[in-house]
């Protein structure tokens, strides 16, 4: 089981948090670079492929700009973990192909811990084997974001219909 | 101004609380009938069309099952106004036609209270005149519970797009 390296964020982290206003005009490269700045300076340049952020409630809180949950996906991030998110955001992830799993007992880990989870299963499993209850998500969501989100998935739908 | 009638809930209303699932072999006009049964046995019976849910944090947490959203729009509510919603639910009510106002302030509203709300600017106007802020929507997602929900949506585009 993949085991991936836990970022752990408060409550409330909010969407000029994730994409700050001050360089919304650039693209998601460059508004990816200062991510999370204000909250956690190191996680930026810091974060790798596979690497999870754990938070509290009401993630994603504030604006409805896409770019919040874009530039999470372009820094490789593998899933958010919190017991709750701001709708708009909730629903911007999924289409963008970002991973949220809702987990009301996710406080208890840890910065640094390395966990594993099953999104299909709804299951998160710490490192000394406690196994966490996250909400299950129907699968026609998660095929969504295993295809990269709904406009990847959408294209290779068609793709596939119209091939000879 | 329209002015809508304010049935109160809690926080953490489930969708088993919404859809329950005893009833969930039948169609969602039954379900509807059973609609918040164990919560507030009046008001499947007495809820009007036009009138709105104004509930505590976290609604519609639990399970997936889009018949929570859409027993309430089979029902005529015009809007539920929460400080929170999970997000699963939060998706499936803008998809099923089902406008969701969050709006932290929200629990000062009182049952009975006639209300008005301006979804496109984002308040929420009690009866002596307070206007409260609502998290602002982008407007294709308001277009689309404007249209009733996402296949009325598409229906409508594909029709005008091959209409002679």
């Amino acid at each position: 089981m993949t085991r991936h390296r836990v970022w752990r964020l408060p409550g409330d982290v909010d969407t000029d948090a994730l994409a700050p206003g001050t360089w919304m005009q650039h693209g998601v490269d460059v508004i990816a670079q200062h991510c999370l700045e204000a909250l956690r300076p190191d996680f930026a340049g810091g974060v790798q492929p596979g690497d999870v952020v754990v938070a509290g409630p009401n993630f994603g809180i504030g604006s409805s700009r896409e770019q919040a949950a874009a530039v999470l996906r372009h820094l490789g991030v593998a899933a958010v973990i919190a017991p709750s998110y701001a709708g708009l955001f909730f629903r911007n992830a999924f289409n963008l192909g970002l991973l949220l799993l809702t987990c009301e007992q996710c406080e208890r880990i840890a910065e640094g811990e390395r966990i594993a989870f099953d999104a299909r299963a709804g299951t998160v499993t710490r490192p000394g084997g406690e196994t966490l209850q996250a909400q299950t998500i129907p699968a026609f969501l998660l095929d969504m974001v295993d295809a990269g989100g709904l406009l990847p998935q959408l294209q290779q739908r068609f793709q596939t219909r119209t091939a000879p």
